[in-house]
């Protein structure tokens, strides 16, 4: 249950109601909003307090997230880079920092061709432990030195909570993988960090059970999240995952939250990219993530779904035209 | 093995070369080229004939349907609709034949839109014996009639090839359901005829097992095969199939023939219909077969999925602006 | 729903009143009972008569293969073997039959063994046109043989409703397979034929789906119906399907109808046949059915799946064991 | 790469031959072997050195796993209780710890039916952040508290690294749960901490992928695995996950590790775990892990699917059975 209250209200008799229910509830500040979650919804039903504005029971298992209570679109803001305003937000960049000439070269590149936001893994979370694991902090140093000198904000993913610190200081946008899409005690710190997160959909989740990690960071009072869809397991063997087109567009009508597509991942293969980032964003992506790297097939990762900067370039180009077609910009 | 031959050849020294060689063979003419099909590889191997131009070994279990041997677009003539050329063509109407009225209403409906075909089941294949089994012979009449005043060619379902005769007098394009797609009698019957088809890929199938059944029906010497996309079952559960974009854009790089994608199915709600409608043509997709209805409300079947006459008119509208964007006409 | 007539009443003033509402109906003499089912539920809810005993309204999709109305597990009698009664039933054979020296030796391996049932299949179905499509009518005359020889009936598929007679005459059990589970048309045909019929769950139906393509044999006033398992398409990739030992639960808690575990199809590697044979056995399967060759590497089909003799054997003596801890016997 | 040791020898040449050759290496101490994994395979190929009584390539991407290299099977000891062994090892307890009655009926229950291990969540991971989310620590040291006063194990669920001192100090085996399956950190601590370790299969995970999960704990030296199969993510609705039987038989062939089945979460309903739970031992499990509530049906979590203290009773008989005629105990 949704408490909204009126703007500088004082709420104490609500808590005090909300608290002798029994009820659990956390006050937030969220969108300009000042509003107070309560929960399960049974305790609190009856309850009425003059500090409130609007009380709101949405439907869906997710409260905060869904736009049963905000129908304006939220914008989330990456250093003056707007993801879900009429702008289609492309971010770019290597699978994993390599070396700084490998990055440099990307940032530059990537941002030369249109690109927003500036990606990299740092900390790679790879099914085998034999595979390149990622270059940690010295990573971080090098996404943030070709941040600096591009101007690219850096999104870049934590999979240790115990690392926020690094991220805080390096990085400009969290990025949570799917491989951590559940792991609920890291959603929570990303929350608690205050910073813009891009949050993958994890590989085996439903798209509900994707927007329901959304809301474990709103409910830290951080409502910059980007919800990413990245492909989900099924049986089809021709790409490595299947992108679900459906349950992105799912998500983009129960939610205010902006929706960004990563073509790469289920591609696996790079002829597929650009078909499935056009599909993306005419099917509604408000950004996208595309893997680019200077040459491809010497990745330590990744390396036959990642674009030439040529490839990404000419991507940039349709994604344009395609935008434009949509009433949009890119 | 495909041994393309040359034109007007006398093929009767590789016919015994083929026979004798234990190896079964099929004689084509497809695409205006003259072809023997002949199988298991290894046996044909090292067969040469003067009447050869060109021998060519696929490298996927598909031969006919590849687009190694052939690498120009096909196209698909529906009485003069083109499927696989530039325009993105549009097939429209209800989910099953109710009446006369509906029909005709939605005909004219669809047409006034912009769509080039009329679809409209007659025999329906459903879950369950207790849900309307559809008009059947008397349902082919109307869509010959319907066709007969719109001039939109007819595509509409086979089940059972028992039924052949009628689809040949009344109908201009068998469709092969989901639920039939690897109905490989049917298939054959269905390259048999001669018409055209349009074959839906199975819920369970992969992308290479649906180019499969297209090759039976080319087998039967019959070259005008239109796939269609129609969504896979996965865990997902907010859309009633997952459309699989990447597994369709896969079928159209291996292929030579065009690809169709039907929104309605995978979305299950009508206001997902057009995002996946423009994410299929944003990918490729030369063709889109959409559910429409007078009154979806009251609709006897998929009642949830098809649109309203006015909401396919806005649907032609963002096709036909983001088919410019990308080069094409709708 | 169902209206269960008593012991040779006359039942005119029923039909006269169902016929009124609007409904759709159809009389049915179903394991020693006379009943009507009508449809839609709505119609013919306040519905009474003298002649009815009782009246069942189902809450599943399914009313006939339902437990809701018939409490007794129905036991299928294929030529004096029981399916569904105390004995777990094994039917094994060749996936396809290839010649007569092949099947006699299987029918006479699989025999001593102690299956009860002779598989084999004469129509294949198979993904591509260019695998061994089976022998056909000959095929069929060779099962009838080897069945005359062994005392074993014969389990085999037909694929077009074309051949019926064919089967009439030389199957005892018809098999539908996982491709035509949803050929309504052929269930139709199977369920008209009186014979009892071995279904298949279609590789991407769910178990309801499954227990519904069963209601379409029954309303055609044939209960010997048993239900197949045969593995799912899921995204497991070390085996060849995922066989769902919990939707063939869900589906033996839900129906009176016997059901059969196919573990050779799931397994796709001989190594896993015994461990998912004996895992549906002690779910609760009434029957197996098992690919047995007697030279599985140089078989023209699943030569990966297919158990010696000798492995059939020692499975045979597992699955007794195992019966016996159940309080079954094999 | 694995360099297994010759019993005491003096490894510093192979130490400097593998160092100079670029690649990644480990000492390791596990099962009474001294070895060395080294990679990638490519680099030390062709080292061979005095100090290596064994060089082993597995061909699988898991190497410590696989039994290529250790054939015997890997007994894991939680304080006693032997998992891997003759005898088929049961777990059982509530879902969550909710409060000490609740926690200290059940251990005392399933002591008495025959359990040799203690389950209980302290720390839950919930889909949703309104939902229940374990007593915590708390929960922990009632855990304890049982567990000292049943002579039962624990074991339990860990979500966050940081929080493994507690874990140390109140659990006997650690459970990485399905959520956290690839939650890399987290498997590398779990390594680390030297304890036993039930690691549950992503609900989106192959069965390689899950191997490799366990490579990533092996590779901290701690050889205490017990992989879980606990359902995946498919289309089926009939049941909460579907449980893959074949991919379980598939891991046990592959590796040498014990394992354990989950019938509860997979079931979803109380009524579907007892032939879950015998499916999965007549495949092999070495273990199973139950759910058991005193009053299920006011559970706070999981309230469907926890069976009833005499429902379990009945379980254990049956599986008691079952194990025998399988050549086991439990």
């Amino acid at each position: 249950m949704l408490f909204i209250l009126k703007k500088g209200a004082d709420w104490s008799t609500l808590k005090e109601k909300i608290s002798s229910s029994g009820a659990s509830y956390r006050y937030l500040n969220l969108y300009g909003k000042e509003l107070v979650v309560a929960w399960p919804d049974n305790l609190v039903e009856t309850i009425v307090d003059p500090s409130v504005e609007m009380k709101v029971k949405p439907r869906r298992p997710f409260q905060l997230a869904s736009n049963e209570w905000k129908s304006d679109p939220t914008i989330v803001d990456v250093k003056g880079v707007k993801i879900g305003d009429r702008k289609v937000v492309v971010a770019a960049g290597p699978c994993a920092v390599e070396d700084e000439e490998q990055l440099m070269t990307t940032a530059k590149e990537v941002k030369r061709a249109g690109a927003s936001l500036l990606r990299g893994g740092a900390f790679k979370p790879r099914t085998s432990p034999y595979s390149f694991q990622g270059l940690g902090v010295k990573g971080l140093e090098l996404l943030r030195r070709a941040s600096d000198e591009t101007g690219l904000p850096v999104v870049t993913e934590i999979m240790d909570p115990r690392d926020m610190e690094y991220f805080k200081k390096y990085a400009d946008m969290l990025q949570i993988g799917a491989r951590n899409a559940q792991n609920f005690d890291l959603l929570k710190e990303a929350g608690r960090s205050g910073m813009p997160v891009l949050l993958k959909r994890g590989m085996g989740n439903t798209a509900e059970e994707w927007i329901l990690t959304a809301e474990y960071i709103l409910l830290e009072n951080n409502g910059s999240v980007v919800l990413c869809e990245r492909g989900i397991r099924t049986f089809e063997k021709s790409t490595r995952f299947t992108i679900d087109i459906g349950g992105m567009v799912s998500a983009k009508l129960q939610t205010h939250l902006p929706i960004c597509a990563d073509p790469s991942h289920p591609a696996g293969k790079r002829e597929l990219v650009h078909s499935l980032a056009l599909a993306a964003v005419a099917a509604g992506a408000d950004m996208l993530i595309v893997e680019v790297h200077p040459r491809p097939e010497k990745a330590l990762s990744d390396s036959e779904q990642q674009l030439t900067p040529e490839q990404f370039s000419l991507l940039m180009q349709r994604i344009k035209a395609l935008a434009e077609a949509l009433g949009r910009t890119a």
